[in-house]
């Protein structure tokens, strides 16, 4: 009999073709057109869970895109039960946004995939489905009891997996959630992410005259909302570059002198930086390093700006309207429509009475802190520590899983983040890639954190 | 044998329904993939002014879209001969961008005629084939020398214009030029245009990372490009909203006492212009009134915004570059090139070390201020007491018509703008439409301009 670990060596170049079919599916929750392509996603790994022998795969509605469940419990009653969550679902990509490969055809280069959804969350969701196939196809039985949870709503904000959640507690009761939805800086110094930022996301539209002006008609009497917009953006931040809006701070955990000493020891150096992403300098709020800032500290970000003529050459006109998406990334112990209330107010406040300004809320999360002493943690750093080959660091993650803070509220239980991806994955962006190694170093280190899981 | 004025009036619906089939050429000259229907456009004036009975009708080439040409040079040494520009190309319009009607379909409502270029310029340039065709038809004969000139790039800057005119002075030499391209803003008081603004439209661009980014990932470490563009152009202007770039105002033209007492006339209440556009307030320059401001100060404007993502809903992206559409209004005495030189230097001084800014130079034309003293100037006054029914009000125009200084270099004359438009047409902007009464009047009243210059 194989073990789990040469048997997924041997079947490499088919696991990743199995995977390629899965990239294939454009299942983009973000655009309502593609609302057939995302429970097509669903229903490939529902037929693919089926295959390696997962059993009570169903795709379960929801007032949106649909949950794919599917569990293996015949660990029995000593054996924790453990909750494997993942999103099927994409953020959009179109050849045009600057992609060198068509986005939702997988095309490995230099030992990369490329595709929209390769590691954001495709890829690494693949993996756990593959340590399940490792152990059922070899031993006949896993060492653990495992529940999959895919949900197809993850690129906009979840909104009805809480529904989900409340409604089938039972159905998902466990003793540890693990998420592989996250990066590191290096694959030869894996990361823990105990820590995760929340978001709050909002759309700042001003308005001036009730139709497009020419600019040569009324240019000087009238506020241009495009002007109007870029004042009131200009003033998010201090010249320190925190945020400026009144009690944005009130609610953050100070950085104990501890986990600043160990953040300082995985500090990203300003020549990385540059060379990860070519800008010529860092920026950032000061006082804090860069570590901090993208970990342990609350940032606000301009997602998007749309106003008036964008197209080739001039148009001379003075835009009736302007359009800003703003989103702050937030932490322990902010949360995010305390946020959002700040920033609206804050942002009424210093609208000037020449035009009219809407804040609309469009999607949340809280941020989350998980305890690195437990059992289930440790079990991740010795699983990274065998199946990868390193021990990993400690980290504090940028971004958000807001799904962390549901399952401790509804489910009582800690996630720990498994993470498989570079932070240069490029997720969301054009040329998104997923490292051919990682994905298989992955499936060797799940197989031995639902081991190690046991002992 | 009919009055020209008699005629016109007989053959309104006629004029009407011939202006309908030149409107309905949709030639965008912004876009190349129109470059056909500019053409076609060409081709269906130089048509029409074949058929009335002009002479040497040509369409002739130029580096970009042709230039009409014809005339009619019958009346004789002793009579002036009198250059009538218009241009035949129009802005974009997408029924989607608001739109209540088809924007090249021209639509007959409440006495106004909807769609792209009815007034600007097509309507408007019209008017005087139709007085040409009005003597022709009757007496045989115009009491002027006539040459007409209409381009197709009026709306892309004119790039190919200056070329033409210097190529072609002999054939265009005249004694004055008259243009029918501006706007008044009461149909029962005529306004006479003696100085319009200049123009400097620029693109400033600001890129980050070479592509775009997680925002959780980076976000807090980069500066986002959208950000920066917003700092930015939040610096363009002073608490005052006058314009902050060093020596901008330097070679503007103190108003005399006199003139702005005379402007002072014509000033426009706010609530006039909150009537006009919805705006909830007039904004602008301190220490100048809403007449002013728009006819005898430098403005800038920003006419458009792009970065990131602008669709529906939220991506939780770092983009990797903005953009904005930014365009300086002139007055005389200012140099468009010298105004884009100060606007970049001034940009480049404050763009910060994190990002890469570009100030790149799309369009400009020279201010003109025009001698009210002249006698064609004081044809045109005695034109729309007879032709209109009211004395013209002298003022300055808040649009550029660049090339009334062309005019005046290449060529030697002055421009007398016999506009017939409304300043609510809303040209540029969607439901652009030309009043019924103004089309048909301002026929009336370039007949009574062509005879009063022979007097």
């Amino acid at each position: 009999m194989t073990d789990p670990r040469n048997y997924a060596h041997e079947q490499r170049d088919t696991f990743r073709r199995q995977l390629f079919d899965l990239i294939r599916i454009p299942s983009i929750s973000t655009d309502s057109a593609h609302a057939g392509e995302v429970r097509r996603a669903a229903e490939w790994i529902a037929g693919e869970m089926t295959r390696i022998g997962a059993e009570h795969v169903a795709v379960m509605p929801t007032a949106g895109h649909p949950v794919v469940y599917g569990d293996w419990l015949k660990a029995g009653p000593a054996a924790p039960t453990v909750l494997v969550y993942g999103h099927y679902d994409v953020q959009p990509a179109s050849k045009n946004d600057g992609w060198a490969t068509e986005p939702f055809e997988p095309t490995e280069i230099d030992g990369f995939i490329y595709a929209r959804g390769s590691s954001d969350d495709k890829g690494q969701l693949f993996v756990h489905i593959k340590a399940l196939e490792s152990f059922l196809a070899t031993r006949g039985a896993a060492p653990v009891n495992l529940k999959f949870l895919f949900e197809g709503e993850e690129e906009i904000g979840s909104k009805n997996l809480l529904p989900f959640l409340k409604a089938n507690k039972d159905l998902l009761r466990s003793d540890v959630c693990v998420i592989s939805d996250t990066g590191m800086r290096d694959i030869h110094q894996p990361t823990l992410t105990y820590a995760l930022r929340g978001l709050t996301y909002m759309q700042i539209d001003v308005t001036g005259p009730s139709k497009d002006l020419h600019s040569g008609g009324y240019g000087g009497m009238v506020h241009n909302p495009a002007l109007a917009l870029a004042q009131i953006i200009a003033k998010l931040h201090n010249p320190d570059n925190s945020i400026a809006v009144p009690g944005f701070y009130d609610a953050v955990l100070p950085l104990s002198d501890e986990e600043r000493a160990e953040l300082a020891k995985q500090d990203i150096a300003e020549a990385t930086l540059k060379a990860e992403t070519d800008v010529p300098a860092a920026w950032g709020e000061a006082g804090y390093t860069l570590r901090e800032r993208i970990g342990a500290r609350p940032t606000m970000e301009i997602n998007g700006l749309l106003s008036g003529w964008t197209g080739e050459g001039s148009k001379t006109v003075l835009p009736a309207k302007a359009m800003a998406k703003v989103s702050c990334r937030l932490v322990a112990n902010q949360n995010p429509y305390r946020i959002y209330e700040l920033v609206r107010d804050y942002v009424y406040s210093i609208a000037p009475p020449t035009v009219n300004v809407v804040v609309s809320l469009l999607n949340m999360g809280d941020p989350a802190i998980i305890d690195i002493h437990s059992s289930y943690v440790q079990a991740a750093v010795s699983a990274y520590e065998r199946g990868w080959g390193a021990a990993p660091n400690y980290a504090r993650e940028g971004g958000s899983i807001p799904v962390v803070a549901d399952f401790k509220r509804e489910l009582g239980i800690d996630s720990v983040m498994l993470g498989f991806g570079l932070n240069t994955d490029g997720a969301h962006g054009p040329n998104e890639r997923f490292s051919v190694e990682m994905f298989h170093k992955g499936i060797d280190t799940a197989i031995c954190f639902y081991e190690d899981l046991r002992k």
